[in-house]
């Protein structure tokens, strides 16, 4: 079952389904919902067939041994970041490139890019969340190729991107914490101007939505992908007068707030609320319990982005320019049935 | 109180001291524990002033625009090295001068530091724990200024320094713990072949010492910085006839496991047994209790080692070719008096 097979069962393009299950908001709900039922209950898998290889300049300058690529990230200091780097230095290190790290902070102007373009690398990664329109244009005219790894909104296409199955990982999450007989499931988001939030939050729907259970405002909170926002928004979901017995935090790092505002109140994890995370960062595994969570192949998304630059042919699937890899749930000791 | 008092007090040279401070095994018995008393009650806190200045060659090629430095790690992914490639980004970024990241995996051959003489750089940071003699020597070989950060073993002097004040650190943790009145301390140590594991046990005996108590064999467990060790030998601990009311960790990561242990047996941190880290990594604060630990500069050691190596003078002594930067106890709620 593909994107293609869905698009047509559903009378649609393949550009709308990939819309839905990017979690854009230019869908009518009504053709959305359309959409996101056929997608669940047909079982669609993201593919990793090869459809279209990605087309890039070849970069003779990175390929060289002495050759150097760019790796940009918001924060070298996370565990999302460190796995990156992690990747791409892997990747690169077998064919002899090196990895010159870059931090661009917010509020970054131009000098970042110039700095870039006096190192003349052969290719540029992006992994960040923010990246202007104008950046855009800039990283255009630098005239190296680049490759955006978990892009922040919608690609405009210019730059080819790599992401993760978010619409399927919060699908598989959600429909965990479904199957174990949980009916208030809530969902404490990433930054909402992130595609990866909009599709985490559409997955979760689509799950609740195909078994049956009225969606409800109240149990949706926005976060910001670190802990405070975690402890403060799943505070605010227990303070309801129908707690949700189960929580699905934007990732680890908010899951570790939500244990804290779970266990101060004399609860348990996951007896009196079960909690699943996202991403799988090391940590996961050393909570008190060990976290639930959907991985995410961040060193894969990494290594994928150096050997596209490299000029491997990697033979993944890249409709309209995006790969998607799929993301795997890990269940450990936070979900249990509802107490 | 300076190295040359304790040593002018004890009669011996500042060398002697310094061995004593860096945990060296090539110091007699007597004198180590005559020096370690004169530390403890002399209140010896290491210096910053300036007494002779990083000597290195002015590596023009790093310090233009578009020029590179090298960063060598041992796992990019560990929040350690995330720490260290951020402290570094950050100031080689203020410079225009770019950071390649390399890790250098166990039982590497030589190709890495082919691949860092193809890319002609400015200098080499090394933040790695395993360093041969042979390594030593080719990358003198390579001709470009190279920085030690937290060095392994007994650095030969050829290659300058910087590290944390890891025997100040393992004192003050013990301290905060003989203070709170704990008589029978454990210490998970790290890889006792890394000069930082040697010096901190150095520092947590001499705490133990200063106060009057007798050192315990059976209350030293050796570990490898992980997770699992933390957990398995605080097992070991809590299985004594008579177990610890305390546990120094390694670092952080290893006290994650001790909470583990500690929390399996039904036991509570810290009213049953205070635990206290090393590092103060970004997730001590979100262990549940809070981790109090020693705090490392990390981003700090790696700042200055980027600035000696793009010829900034920065007026750290240099006693022997190594630099040490002062490490401090972050008191929160994992430790408290034996309940």
């Amino acid at each position: 079952m593909t994107v293609a097979d869905i698009a047509a069962e559903a009378g649609v393009s393949r550009a709308t389904v990939s819309k839905v299950l990017n979690g854009r908001s230019d869908v009518s709900p009504a053709t959305r919902s359309q959409i996101e039922t056929l997608l669940a209950t047909r079982g669609y898998v993201p593919t990793k067939r090869t459809k279209r290889p990605l087309h890039l300049p070849l970069p003779r300058a990175a390929a060289r041994r002495g050759g150097l690529l760019e790796l940009v990230v918001n924060d070298a200091g996370s565990p999302w970041s460190a796995e990156m780097i992690r990747g791409a230095e892997l990747e690169a290190r077998s064919a002899r490139v090196g990895i010159v790290v870059s931090v661009l902070a917010p509020g970054h102007g131009q000098q970042w890019l110039e700095d870039i373009a006096d190192r003349a690398p052969g290719g540029i990664v992006l992994a960040l969340s923010e990246l202007t329109p104008a950046d855009h244009s800039r990283i255009a005219k630098l005239g190296l190729p680049a490759v955006l790894v978990d892009p922040v909104g919608d690609a405009d296409g210019t730059i080819p991107s790599i992401g993760a199955g978010n619409w399927g990982g919060g699908m598989a999450a959600a429909k965990h914490l479904v199957d174990l007989g949980h009916r208030r499931v809530g969902i404490i988001t990433g930054p909402m101007r992130l595609l990866c939030s909009q599709a985490r939050l559409a997955g979760y729907r689509a799950a609740l939505e195909r078994a049956g259970i009225a969606l409800d405002d109240d149990l949706v909170q926005h976060g910001d992908f670190h802990y405070g926002s975690g402890f403060e928004k799943a505070q605010a979901l227990l303070d309801r007068p129908r707690p949700p017995t189960a929580i699905f935090a934007g990732n680890d790092e908010e899951a570790l707030g939500v244990y804290a505002a779970i266990q101060e109140r004399g609860l348990r994890v996951p007896f009196d609320v079960s909690v699943v995370g996202f991403d799988d960062v090391p940590m996961a595994q050393w909570m008190a319990p060990p976290l639930t969570t959907v991985r995410q192949p961040i060193a894969k998304m990494a290594a994928l982005a150096v050997r596209s630059l490299l000029g491997h042919q990697d033979g993944t699937e890249m409709t309209e320019g995006r790969v998607e890899l799929s993301t795997k749930l890990v269940v450990r000791s936070s979900t249990h049935s509802p107490g």
